[in-house]
C-alpha cells in the first residue's frame, strides 16, 4: 500500500493510504512518523540505524531529542482515519557531528505540490496550510550501564556519516530546546496575547510496562505522547469538557523535549498549565513537564497548541 | 526498508528491518501483522477494504473476530527488537459470503524455506519452530446506529469478491470460536496436562480514551491485547513476580475472540483464571473472559500459553 520514490535532492516521498496502525486520537501516528525518520536518516547517511553500534561494540539509539508536529487543515494528528491517502515527503538535515534533524510533510495526495523539493523555507516559513510538518531532531545515544535507562551518553556509531547532507540554514537551528530544558518549558515566551488560565494542576503517572517501552526496553519516544495526553484529559475532564470532544481535538502546534528516560517501576509528577488565546478562545495552549517524582530529574516537556471545539 | 512480492499462488512476501513502531512488550506488533491483514485482503479480493461502504453508503470495517498468534523459537511476539530482519509471508482463503481467513508467517529472513507456497497444513499441523504465525479471521461489519459502537451488524461492501480465493480445508475452519463464545472461554477443554492454579480473579478496567481507541472512533483490535496483558501483569504481580520477568514472558499460543465493542466512558470486568502445566511448570496459561461491567455483556476473550520463565 506504499510507493517510495526517491528523490535527486535525497528527499524520499511515500505514497500511501493510511492503515489502521498509523491513526487513533493516540500516538500510533507520531510513532509511524518516528519510524519514517530513521528510513530516512538510513537512506541518506548510509549507517544502520536499526541495529547501530558505538565503536566499543554497544548498542546505539537514534533517540528523539526534540519532536514537533504542527497539524495543517486537512492533515493533523488526530484527525487521519484509515482509507485516508497521503503523499509524505522526508528530508535530512546535518545538524553536528552526533545529530541529524528531519523533517515531514504529510500532504493530501491530491494535492498539487509542483515538483520543488521540501524546503527548510517552506516548512517553518511558508507551510502549505493544508499540510501537517514534523520535525524530528535525533541524537545518537548510548546505556553507560547495561540494563539501566538513566544517564544514557551521546555517542554515533563509527558508519555514520553526515559531511554530505544539506546544512539547516542557521535561523532553523532548534537551539530553543536546549534553553526550554533550561526553563523547564516551552512557555518562557508564549505565544503573543496569551495567558496563563486556572491554577497549575500536578498529576501522577506510573510507567506503563504494557505499553509504554519499545522493543530496547527503553521508553518508547512514542509514548511520552500518550503519556503527556493522558494529563490532557485529566485537565480537560477536570474543566467539565466530556470525552467527545478531546477526541475530536484539533493539534495546530506541538514541541515534545526529550531530557530523560526511566526504567520499570518508575513513577512521573507531570504539571500541566494551561494557557489561553484572548483573541480566539477556542484557541489553547497545555504546558506541560513531565518529572522523576523520586528525584525531581526533569524528563520531558511539551507545549500543545490545539483546538478545544 | 521493505520489498514486497506477490507470488503466483496469491501470497505476499515482504522482506523487512523490524522498526521501533512495529516492536515493544505491547500490542505494535499485533496492529502490524493486522494492518497485513487488511494489506493481504485488499491485494486477494480487489476490494478498498481502508475505505469499504455497505449497499446503503455506510462505512463497512473488516473486524477481527478471531486473531491466534503462536509464537517461534527465534520469532515471536514479545521478543522482536528493532534491526531485526524478517521474512513474511501471507495468504488469504474464503470463509463464506462475509468473512476471510488470513495467515501470515514471520521468519528469520536467513531461514531458508524453498519455494513451497504457505499453505494451512504448514500453519495448523507442521510449523516451522523458529517461526511464528498468525491467523486473522475478519468479519464485515458496520454500525447500526450513527455514533455508537454496540449492536454493530454483519454486512459486506458491494465490491467484495471471494470465490476465487483458496478453500481452507474443512478440518481447520476456526469453528471452535464459536463454541468459545457460547462457553465464554477458550479452555472448556484445556490442553492435556493443565490444571487450574490459584482463584480466579476479577479486575477493573476503565477504557483508555488516549490509547484503546482506532482512526473510526472503534475500540482497536490491538488495544484488546494491551487491555488483557494489563491484567496478566496485575495477576504476575500478585504472585509476587516482578516487571521484568512480564517484559521477557515469551508467548507460545495467543487466542482473541472478539464478540463486542464500546463506547469512550466504558469499563470493563476482567476475570483471570491460571492454569499450569504438571509436566513444565515453566508453561502456563491465562484465560480471561472481558465483559461490560454494566450489562456483563461478553466483549472479547483470550487463551494465552506462555513460557514465564
Amino acid at each position: 500500500m506504499m510507493r517510495t520514490i526517491l528523490s535527486a535532492d535525497g528527499s524520499l516521498t511515500r505514497r500511501m493510504v493510511v492503515e489502521p496502525g498509523m491513526c487513533s486520537g493516540g500516538s500510533l501516528i507520531f510513532g509511524r512518523i518516528g519510524d519514517w525518520t530513521w528510513e530516512a536518516v538510513a537512506e541518506a547517511c548510509r549507517t544502520n540505524v536499526h541495529a547501530a553500534r558505538t565503536a566499543e561494540g554497544r548498542p546505539a539509539y537514534l533517540s528523539f531529542y526534540y519532536y514537533r508536529v504542527r497539524g495543517g487543515k486537512v492533515v493533523h494528528p488526530h484527525g487521519l482515519t484509515f482509507g485516508d491517502e497521503l503523499q509524505v515527503t522526508s528530508r535530512v538535515f546535518q545538524l553536528g557531528s552526533q545529530s541529524v534533524l528531519t523533517l515531514h510533510r504529510l500532504a493530501p495526495a491530491d494535492l498539487a505540490l509542483g515538483s520543488a523539493p521540501l524546503t527548510p523555507e517552506e516548512a517553518y516559513d511558508r507551510p502549505h496550510p493544508d499540510c501537517l510538518y514534523a520535525e524530528n531532531f535525533n541524537r545518537w545515544i548510548a546505556r553507560t550501564r547495561p540494563g539501566s535507562n538513566q544517564r544514557l551518553a551521546e555517542i554515533a556509531p563509527l558508519d555514520f556519516t553526515y559531511e554530505h547532507l544539506p546544512r539547516l540554514p542557521n535561523q532553523y537551528s532548534p537551539r530553543s530546546v536546549g534553553r526550554a530544558r533550561e526553563a523547564g518549558t516551552f512557555c518562557s515566551e508564549p505565544p503573543a496575547g496569551f495567558t496563563v488560565t486556572g491554577p497549575v494542576e500536578t498529576h501522577e503517572y506510573t510507567l506503563d510496562v504494557v505499553r509504554d517501552l519499545n522493543g530496547a526496553g527503553l521508553v518508547y519516544f512514542a509514548a511520552y505522547f500518550s503519556i503527556f495526553d493522558t494529563s490532557l484529559l485529566r485537565l480537560w475532564r477536570s474543566l467539565g469538557r466530556d470525552d467527545e470532544r478531546f477526541l475530536q481535538r484539533k493539534v495546530i502546534d506541538q514541541k515534545v523535549g526529550y531530557f530523560g528516560n526511566a526504567d520499570p517501576g518508575a513513577v512521573f509528577t507531570i504539571t500541566v498549565r494551561r494557557w489561553c488565546s484572548a483573541a480566539n478562545p477556542e484557541i489553547e495552549l497545555a504546558d506541560m513537564a513531565m518529572r522523576d517524582a523520586g528525584s525531581g530529574r526533569l524528563l520531558a516537556i511539551t507545549a500543545i497548541e490545539l483546538e478545544s471545539a
